[in-house]
């Protein structure tokens, strides 16, 4: 990002990595809508109320107040007043609700959009940042085939990233009522609490896990080792999952006709069927890996965090799951299923870590000089027939010296410096000649005719290189 | 908007909506990039200093606190704590004097973001809304060829929109140097209060304008009216405005050596030239009309507003002006010039007023029907390999029967209806039949292969109508 962010946590790209920015949302957004995902923007706040209802983060808000109201804040009740959304998925479950009469169900939506987190300033916390994210809603029941299908959305759009530097994206798949059942079998209640454990192995390691496990959830130590071999467990189809997971009970005397071997299994079998329907239709992109847990406590079934290929440190770059109580009107639930990508993370690491940049600052592929101040007329028609033929142009800033105004465009990346007839006149002091051409990367420079004239297909566009 | 935002002040498209948004959001991006300018994206936070330190909006804005900060809001001086920014020219500003050494300059740069307005709930007011800019900052100096050039942007880009039943738009112009010269020529001193009152004259009317004119800005009923006088000037072509001009000031006793006659005239050549070369570019796109004030106090030359045809009541939608001293480092000045859309408001007329609507919900033009879910796989196999050759594709939730499938599809305006072999197979219960697609609206079907069918080019994308 943009070097000495002025404002701790508040991330702003230059213009060229703004480019990049640029062009993953488009990609995201290409894929989603060829996915049949149907776009949507909330509002950028919510109420208090609505805001500390779920979620880990609902400590990391920020609350709005009208510049008339400074000293008078503390009048309205917390619940009452607005706050920034933390994330995209309580204002989507919201507008469904709200909405619902004028939706088509199961809602399949992608939402682009800034979310914010009211953390203390913190080396390399973003307190602003953008979230691409799809989710489906169904109204009363969702089938669990979506499941399936939207992490495999992901992982084609990820896929599509790869074109600008991002390595192989995998899915890493749980299922809530998987680890609930076996912790249960255990003998352990805490359920969330052991979910919120399990979640920091990566950051602090499986003994301080242990520790907290027995510390905090009322875990023997014996129980904390079971959970962390749980945890352990991965596997890349449906079979070699449930073999593991089975051979983990017995060896725990979890019997398989106790209720909660039975809820286990439940989730086993989406699992299994999660791993091995995507295996069939996009063999790698997803595994079982049993010590994905989300901190968040709205999730009720499927879990998923996404890792990209060496890059462990950067942690989970898409993670969602399913949720089916986040959303309800009356006695009907709304269930869904979604997955959320920290894009400003993303881009960051695929500015810094993988290259991708933009092939120039600027739109244009064409500057048109200008001789004279009196040539600008001349100069802005040609740059309207280029631009009404599709070719972005731009017109020199000042009638300066010609090498002054190919250095603008060199600096602003633009490939083309278009010399109209007569500036080429005033040029040659010679007899009336056409405009020319001049790509100022190889030097070549050639006749003109602003109506007809294509820029080589290379350069012609603004793209991301790597 | 959605019908009844839970929020006054803070509306919401729905899907079909939204998709005319996106379309604008899309049309005014592709016009302003082909103009060369280069997108960015600020933070959506400034400091409150920053804030208040211009603009008549200064009251109106929100400021932030983290949750655990609530009740010692106070703590921190308003001047430290963030805020929302009210528009993009503040962040502009901030933003090319804390990264100069990265820009090309001029920096021509365009930017599409929410906004925000703390202003009490009010029918009608919006305060979260999308504004769209153009602007072009110089460092040190900036010609004032994008006096005129900026406008023309802006009235090709709401040009496109005419497609999707915008009206023809036409700039006024104006420029401050002209009112502030004639002002003073008059004998009055208090020319922001004067320009202030003069920008309500639409609202409230000729007489009361005059009686505040006299009641706080120290001028005479005589000075009030002469006021006025200008304000009802307006002209086409430059020599007109001159000869309009010259005559008012000549009834007023304004003489032609006079200081004040010398700053008004400087306005008026840079007018003259603006309606003159517009009018050469793109006849009847801009007019002077010298009642445009613009409440905001810093704008230092031109000013602009936009009026659609047949929609006066909605005033400006598009509006800016140059400004020469809004940002600065040092010794260093970065004058700009730039204009912007009041987005949220445009798409609303477009949708209750000029008719826009999507011609469909769902960017999918297919829907695939799944007879069993045993079937779904391979339904998921027909829909990648149409998506694969960028045919926006979904696949039925349920598998329901075949009518309420149909069903599903016309309620997101999905045109087409897929029927995999298998599906048809049971259907007929016949001997082994091919794919088939149903264009739902026309009720033809026809055979078709996923890996070459295309949709009728009228119905393949999801689009916007009037």
């Amino acid at each position: 990002m943009a070097k000495g962010a002025s404002i701790s946590g508040f991330p702003e790209w230059l213009p060229s990595e703004r480019v990049v920015e640029q062009r993953v949302i488009d990609t995201l957004r290409k894929v989603f809508e060829l996915n049949g995902f149907i776009g949507i923007e909330t509002r950028a706040v919510e109420t208090g109320a609505s805001l500390l209802k779920k979620g880990e983060t609902s400590k990391e808000i920020y609350l709005l107040s009208r510049l008339q109201e400074v000293g008078h804040e503390s009048d309205t009740p917390i619940e009452e007043r607005l706050g920034l959304h933390f994330d995209l998925t309580v204002p989507l479950s919201r507008y469904v609700v709200e909405h619902s009469g004028a939706l088509a169900f199961p809602f399949k939506r992608w939402q682009i959009q800034k979310v914010w987190r009211g953390e203390r300033p913190q080396e390399g916390r973003f307190r602003e940042f953008v979230q691409a994210d799809i989710d489906v809603i169904g109204a009363g029941d969702l089938p669990d085939h979506y499941e399936v299908e939207l992490p495999l959305v992901m992982v084609s759009a990820l896929e599509e990233l790869r074109a600008y530097g991002l390595p192989k994206a995998t899915v890493h798949a749980n299922n809530r009522k998987l680890s609930e059942g076996f912790y249960r079998g255990l003998g352990l209640t805490d359920v969330e609490g052991v979910l919120r454990e399990i979640d920091k192995l990566d950051k602090i390691g499986a003994d301080e896990v242990a520790r907290l496990l027995t510390e905090t959830c009322g875990a023997t130590e014996a129980q904390a080792r079971a959970c962390l071999e749980l945890a352990e467990l991965t596997a890349s189809d449906g079979a070699e999952l449930a073999a593991k997971f089975d051979a983990l009970c017995e060896s725990h005397g979890i019997a398989k006709d106790s209720e909660a071997y039975t809820l286990a299994r439940q989730g086993l079998d989406t699992l299994a069927m999660i791993v091995d329907e995507a295996a069939a239709i996009r063999p790698g992109s997803v595994i079982a890996d049993l010590k994905i847990a989300r901190g968040l406590d709205y999730y009720t079934g499927s879990v998923y965090e996404t890792f990209l290929d060496g890059a462990a440190s950067l942690g989970s770059i898409c993670s969602g799951g399913r949720y089916d109580n986040l959303a309800s009107q009356g006695n009907r639930k709304y269930p869904g299923v979604g997955l959320s990508i920290g894009l400003s993370r993303l881009v960051s690491y695929m500015l810094h870590a993988a290259g991708a940049h933009a092939n120039r600052v600027s739109p244009a592929a064409v500057l048109v000089a200008v001789w004279n101040e009196e040539d600008r007329p001349a100069a802005n028609r040609i740059a309207n027939q280029l631009r009404a033929r599709g070719i972005a142009t731009d017109v020199a800033p000042t009638a300066a010296k010609l090498g002054k105004q190919i250095k603008y465009a060199d600096k602003l990346g633009i490939p083309y410096v278009w010399f109209p007839a007569t500036a080429a006149e005033g040029a040659e002091g010679a007899e009336p000649a056409g405009d020319e051409v001049k790509n100022i990367v190889t030097g070549e420079q050639v006749a003109a005719d602003c109506t007809s004239w294509e820029p080589d297909t290379v350069v012609a566009q603004q793209t991301v290189e790597i």
